[in-house]
């Protein structure tokens, strides 16, 4: 770790950011151009986002399988949507064992196809339905301008993908992993997020709807932070998965996939840090509990460790970690974790035994706000509740700030104004002349159409036609 | 699945294997050559022996991260025995993004090369080492004959790799690794395992000694189900990670790598198998206990399936399965879970509320003489009761398999026909001409010099000459 200080998050977002990634030991660049090495740190907290998903995935019918990293390029071209919006960014194998291959393999940049395939074997009769797996891996895109964890050749993520016997029960599956996706950035990783669905430009290429949670990151841009696609029959039909019906005729399936990925990794640290580094909610933490011993004679030394010690045990449902390095000050270690955002500090010092105290330090109030003397009685409870209040009031203060730079401009100059340094909340007639002229007049897109509506029209805030629905524009990563 | 028989295990061990890999659900053919598609059936099992390991592992101070599924072609170049080692296995990108590649490359074959680089670059002193990192992915060799779980083009599996001050801790790293492996496949996969050091002819390309754990599949072949490597500085030099020392000077690090795949699901169905299908270890199988409810009339089903019900909550610490199927036969749900290796199945019918009873049958015993007819009361202990026994009879039976099977020939005629189906346990002189002339004359190669040796010493049972250690012959996957 490094004590040395970050860039200013206000002064230079993006230097702040590329520094805190590398300066928290969360990850580092690879030798290869564009990919990244997730190091220990930023591993565990990727494990932590994985099992909050994974309960939700398997309370919700899911399983797990595997499907081969190398398609078939031939796949890919049976969608013909599909095909167009991944072919720029393939990366292909043409040598196997030493030998040109008669078909090259592209490496998958996303499964619907093989998988598609495989289903097309599997699904015979409506018995077979629905088909509910989920797929946790890699895939590869090649991707130009690279950023850690935001956008890399080579990402981690889960990728579901499901078969149904009819349009209404994909929709409502396509629905119900977006809430999913929902409950677990607000629940679990405190990052506020706007449900809707993605413009026609916007959209997954194959799909017929795609749906996104869309997050303000703390330069107030948008970040797209999970994915669910109602695929309609486009792969059905492409990869012919079709099964007997209740009248023994034979029907195309419905199809939907959805998709998180350690990008969210990026969108929680843009959403909480500071610049002393990280902060992380403590349901995702890898560490949630640091405890800090302080001492100068070897007499304070055995008494704090012990007490310390003690502490460590009564924490065990906890995450826990005991700083007992020599060679640094009490002061350089507050640094090191405040930079890799352990949410709760606690310090124990010879006057903490004398007292039966401790003093626990919170990283989100960084400074005396953030402090409190406890007792050392019930410290487990004291730990839980100091966890839950973090857990809550990063939420809190996410939502405010995406609250505060959010604005309802009235008109199309003032939108210009206000997309430069926050998201407009305003009406659009989902032509795609009027999105494409907000992209060439201030680089923000349609970021979503959010699923909860006013439930009223309005007028388009750049042509004044009449408008079914509020969206949200900004810039996005 | 299937009620379909399979082919005689006996009769015909390959395709015994191959198609009740598929029955089974466990895995099934990629349309790309060599690559396997693992069902949420094979995938689960998977899971719960990650869990297994990656306990173990943290539990030793590993942790996990996750590096690049691409290397540069000339990282593999820089350790000359791995270069030639994988080169014929190497599957290539070539293109990306819709360009050449100006310097190709290697899907990763294993991992030291592109981790060795990283940690050059991580470790400067002492105070960083040991450097303990586990990484759970996939891999790809291109083989030319392929088999599901047992040899496919890409699979799954967990790498180790570690890096050490000194040669000593390094060694001793190794061999906890290979415990580690041995206490998991003993404890939790039933599979009897011998502890030993691989010969210089069967050793990892790049490393100093390699140590695996082998185990007799039902048709008396060896199977390698895990692989420790003491690698010695051959990396370090290769990759120039260097630490300075206490004394302020700088030294080569000492590093391991340790490896075990989804090929162990392969040990693991040709070890306990049978002609009825799979039989899972309890402490893996996916599902532990099905319970199936036995009715005709209506009055009786609501009935059955009210103590089903109940039986099935007090069961909530189990991974239990409830077969409520209504368009086929309890005896056709039999055959199914038999098929899929459920170690306990629980029959409810109609008599069974009248007296309070359950009948279990037990998988790791077909017939009469694995069915009991038990009270409903206590049910829980009951299961964990049954559960351990058939953990511990599996393991019984399978190392008595092997026991039967290993053979102390006292002549090289003798010899050759031990491992026409078995396992020689013999005298080597541990030079390379004996270890060929084996192969040629027999196929069998040797397995591994074992930890445990008998602290005497013999004669080499090819050339006679003296022999320091008794080393096992077997035919092998």
């Amino acid at each position: 770790m490094s004590n040395e200080k970050l860039p200013s998050r206000r002064e230079n977002f993006s230097d702040w950011y590329n520094q805190l990634v590398l300066k928290s030991e969360l990850a580092d660049y690879a030798p290869v151009r564009g990919c990244m090495v997730v190091r220990p740190y930023g591993w565990t907290l990727w494990e932590n986002i994985q099992r909050g998903l994974d309960r939700r995935f398997k309370e919700t019918g899911h399983v797990n399988a595997a499907f081969p990293l190398f398609i078939p390029m031939s796949f890919l071209e049976k969608e013909k949507e599909h095909v167009e919006g991944f072919s720029p960014e393939l990366a292909v194998v043409t040598i196997g064992g030493g030998e040109d291959l008669e078909e090259p393999l592209i490496v998958r940049p996303t499964s619907e196809t093989i998988i598609g395939y495989m289903y097309s074997k599997w699904i015979k009769s409506y018995r077979d339905l629905p088909v509910l797996i989920n797929q946790w891996g890699n895939v590869v895109r090649w991707e130009m301008r690279t950023k850690l964890f935001l956008r890399t050749l080579e990402f981690y993520w889960q990728e579901g993908h499901t078969a149904h016997a009819t349009e209404q029960e994909a929709r409502e599956e396509t629905l119900q992993m977006l809430n999913v996706y929902a409950d677990f950035a607000v629940n679990d990783a405190a990052v506020p997020v706007v449900p809707g669905m993605k413009s026609e430009r916007e959209k997954f290429a194959g799909a017929v709807n795609s749906y996104t949670i869309e997050a303000m990151m703390g330069d107030t841009r948008a970040l797209q932070a999970g994915t669910s696609h109602f695929l309609g029959q486009n792969f059905a039909r492409a990869f012919n998965i079709q099964y007997l019906d209740w009248n023994n005729e034979l029907q195309h399936v419905w199809t939907t996939s959805w998709g998180l990925s350690t990008r969210f990794i990026g969108a929680i640290i843009m959403t909480h840090g500071d610049d002393n580094g990280l902060i992380l909610p403590p349901k995702l933490a890898p560490i949630q509990v640091v405890l800090v011993p302080i001492y100068k004679s070897d007499d304070d030394k055995s008494k704090v460790l012990e007490t310390v010690e003690r502490i460590r045990k009564e924490l065990h449902e906890y995450r826990v970690h005991v700083d007992s390095r020599e060679e640094v000050t009490p002061g350089y270690k507050y640094n090191d974790w405040e930079m890799r955002g352990v949410p709760l500090r606690i310090e124990i010092g010879p006057r903490d035994i004398e007292n039966n105290s401790v003093v626990f330090a919170r990283r989100d109030i960084i400074g005396k706000q953030g402090k409190s003397l406890l007792s050392q009685d019930h410290i487990a409870d004291q730990v839980n509740e100091a966890l839950n209040t973090i857990q809550k009031s990063m939420y809190t203060r996410a939502l405010g700030f995406r609250k505060a730079n959010t604005k309802d401009p009235k008109t199309y100059d003032g939108f210009i104004q206000v997309v430069k340094n926050g998201w407009a909340y305003s009406w659009w007639c989902e032509r795609d002349e009027c999105e494409l002229r907000v992209k060439e007049d201030t680089k923000a897109t349609t970021r979503c159409i959010p699923i909860d509506q006013p439930g009223e029209e309005g007028l388009c805030i750049v042509c004044n036609k009449p408008a079914k629905n509020r969206v949200y524009f900004a810039r996005a990563y």
